[in-house]
């Protein structure tokens, strides 16, 4: 009893014959067609194994910041974060790791400090509008299989649960992408056009959130603190066949997609007494889903 | 370096001298004057002990959900939530703990399903709007301590990160308050007016979102599982003195209060490009500190 969110789907053969219902937002993820959806590019898959054998799997947006998505996996494929620490986790905000000493020289070819790819022009992108408020802009949407926001003629990657940006000092330094943060909270979308995001969690973010918070200021850790370490981070395009990890995103051109975003706002399964009528670009995360490892 | 956010504090004398910036949203809480603080009431806290010594404490939302509300201070009474367990942990969520056998008796004097106390009138809460839009509804704001949301006739509270709510089965059920979550992700604001929120953490939170996700359909964890024990859930009021801790929160009347949302929606501090210029209910919940234990 008192099972909060108990799925609709048990009680819809009595509600088919009732008032057949619209289908929930998780029916027509699960019934959309292999149209709908496109699989993620292995060069665009970011790899991290912490050492305990969780695995955190990152999309990368190269279509929003492409110079620091290029310095990161540079960083990878120097094995640059093999050895690196999460040295932070503050409650509610964000969980970033990086060089705990400060001194780790960066590999030739790393742009130090790219410039801010905070935004980009709006045009060109394929973004597409939902049709309901946004607290901190003009619009918000999605592109390419990415939360998006924009002002009209810029757009930029928000700040939500799950995203991934690059730690910076004060401007106009913009960080060189070696050290990163998720967000683990709710969405500081006050960050967005201040961070160059750089892409997003689709698996493993139990690694990043279920750890000790730290103690120190910002929720660094204390010093001796032992801290969860990266073994190997990779590119899925540098993995052997059959152990690489592959997704798919549902595409917002998709039909379905539209419909999706709908049911989202407008819960009408059993539980719900009074649907929303709207819903927030963080709650409105494309779904992704796994394939097989590709061979 | 690369530490994101640093503060603006040790700028400050540099700065000062050169623009004389305003005070940033953690100084104006810092600085507020002794009336812009009121402790919460000791018998509106609760006060849970886990196995292990993690402690979490919740303020009790008795404007918003009187009878749910009354439910859990009866049930905390009754000893009915000690050896209770923590059974749900749904990434981006809900954390949420309850009789697992789904068998222990409700005691004498619990209403099984009080009336649906989602939402109250607008009238006599002292209700103060922030002067942004929000994407749920058409008006968010603060009354009395708390985050509040509004159409103009009936305000609720909103489910934000740390917010507490009483889980239910399918309506016409509301819930008696045996059966409680935390809310451990983005915002699920859709949520709001259909379940009771009952009150907000202000401590403790790590005890419930740095813990393994369960691996069953929403979260629930797999049978034989270890799962964290709640050992006390008091209330303040009932412990003895010297041992019961004690809040204050930041009251929404106090001209600092204003003060403190216009910096937290124009961030002005060096880190900061482009402040946003808004700020959403759930990053904006009312400042709460510790004071030293009652005597």
């Amino acid at each position: 009893m008192k099972q909060l969110f108990r799925s609709a789907f048990l009680s819809l053969p009595l509600l088919a014959v009732a008032a057949s219902p619209p289908p929930s937002a998780g029916e027509i993820v699960a019934r959309a067609p292999a149209s709908a959806w496109a699989e993620l590019a292995a060069g665009d898959l970011l790899v991290i194994d912490l050492d305990g054998d969780q695995r955190i799997v990152i999309a990368l947006a190269t279509a929003f910041a492409p110079i620091h998505v290029a310095n990161i996996k540079a960083l990878v494929r120097a094995g640059w974060f093999d050895g690196i620490t999460i040295n932070r986790v503050q409650d509610n905000y964000v969980t970033q790791w990086g060089d705990a000493t400060e001194k780790k020289p960066l590999p030739p070819g790393i742009v130090a400090s790219p410039p801010a790819e905070y935004e980009r022009p709006l045009a060109g992108l394929g973004f597409r509008a939902m049709p309901y408020r946004d607290a901190y802009t003009a619009k918000t949407g999605h592109a390419g299989g990415w939360p998006a926001a924009s002002d009209g003629e810029l757009a930029w990657l928000p700040h939500c649960y799950g995203m991934i940006g690059v730690g910076r000092n004060m401007p106009p330094d913009t960080g060189s992408g070696a050290e990163l943060y998720a967000v683990i909270g709710h969405g500081p979308r006050h960050l967005d056009r201040n961070i160059a995001l750089v892409g997003r969690v689709l698996a493993g973010m139990e690694a990043l959130t279920a750890l000790p918070r730290g103690s120190e200021t910002m929720g660094f850790y204390k010093e001796g603190i032992a801290r969860p370490t990266i073994r190997k981070a990779r590119l899925a395009a540098d993995m052997s066949n059959g152990e690489r990890p592959a997704f798919e995103i549902m595409q917002s051109e998709a039909p379905d997609f539209t419909r999706w975003v709908e049911a989202r706002a407008n819960r009408k399964d059993a539980f719900f007494i009074r649907p929303a009528g709207a819903v927030d670009i963080c709650n409105a995360l494309p779904p992704v889903r796994p394939l097989p490892s590709r061979r």
